[in-house]
């Protein structure tokens, strides 16, 4: 569709499934647009996909989550920093990043056995094994809770990754500054019991 | 103003500008929220704050960053994921987070001193000193880049900070699953030269 079409560095650009799900899957969280009564609002969020579904949940007053079911168009980003990309000149200096832009609008999950499944992922998704290893939302949590569903099926991956572009003159290839690439990493640390 | 009151947990609310520049000045991208003609859209990208100003770059043909030149409704949103927080229930599992959201309209940004001084500090900001260790942009390279600049006034954080919040009944509490905090850590790898 033409807004998921790519109009800065086209070359960027992906439009392949199997890299939008593993960007999806990989970040912890997600940024959603959407139109407020005060305008354009940006909220962060977690979210986990299933299959083609994206799904993002909250208490059940949340207004956004409010809001969104009511089937406005939504923007949901996604964005993994993979590294500082410095050149010899400030011009060329950059990020490497994997991104994805999603298209849609929500409908509210109310059935109650696909509402817990999400959530359930959710947790799976932040640590393989631990929805086993909590207990699940019992009836007056689920209702407590809104969980809302957007296809991911309008939505396209930016990549940038490597070394800097090459330097515009040999001037600038001469120049005695340090150029190259700084990855970025996230890891967990040590466990903090409660 | 109205849209930065906190609706929801306005506990972990803070109208506080230390706060809020601490938190932009360390997140190294910001998620851009606009309408276009195809709806809301949400755009990663980098930031540098000076004062109470927020500066954004491209290239002059960008097109969100053209589109945000006419002066049009903006939310900039800039999250710090800080940790996982594990509960006993998976309804009490949540991440510890620094988020700032900020409504503003951006003007461009035409003098180029002014220009040349943002595009320096975001540099600087990425690694102090960096700013004289490449070729700041000539005049050419200056026309091809774009900057914005948004004011940061109207603006809110929003923190999560902690352990996971007091199980909700004794039954809860007995059950013997791990709860507590996992931090998540960001570091910069080895240097890989270009």
């Amino acid at each position: 569709m033409d807004r998921t079409r790519l109009r800065r560095k086209p070359a960027r650009g992906n439009h392949d499934r199997v890299v939008i799900d593993a960007i999806v899957d990989e970040a912890l969280i997600c940024h959603v647009g959407f139109v407020s009564p005060h305008g354009p609002i940006v909220i962060p969020t977690t979210h986990v996909r299933v299959g083609d579904t994206l799904y993002i949940h909250g208490s059940a007053v949340n207004a956004m989550l409010t809001t969104l079911a009511t089937g406005i168009d939504a923007c949901v980003t996604i964005t993994l920093l993979d590294a500082l990309v410095y050149s010899r000149t400030a011009f060329h200096h950059s990020v490497n990043y994997r991104s994805v832009v999603a298209f849609g609008r929500a409908t509210e999950v109310t059935d109650n056995e696909l509402k817990l499944a999400s959530l359930a992922a959710l947790i799976e998704k932040v640590e393989p094994g631990r929805s086993r290893e909590c207990r699940l939302p019992n009836p007056k949590e689920l209702k407590a809770t809104c969980v809302i569903a957007m296809l991911l099926t309008e939505a396209s991956a930016k990549i940038r990754t490597g070394p800097p572009v090459a330097d515009d003159t040999p001037e600038d290839a001469a120049l005695p500054y340090w150029a190259g690439v700084i990855p970025l990493i996230t890891t967990r640390g040590e466990r903090v019991p409660a």
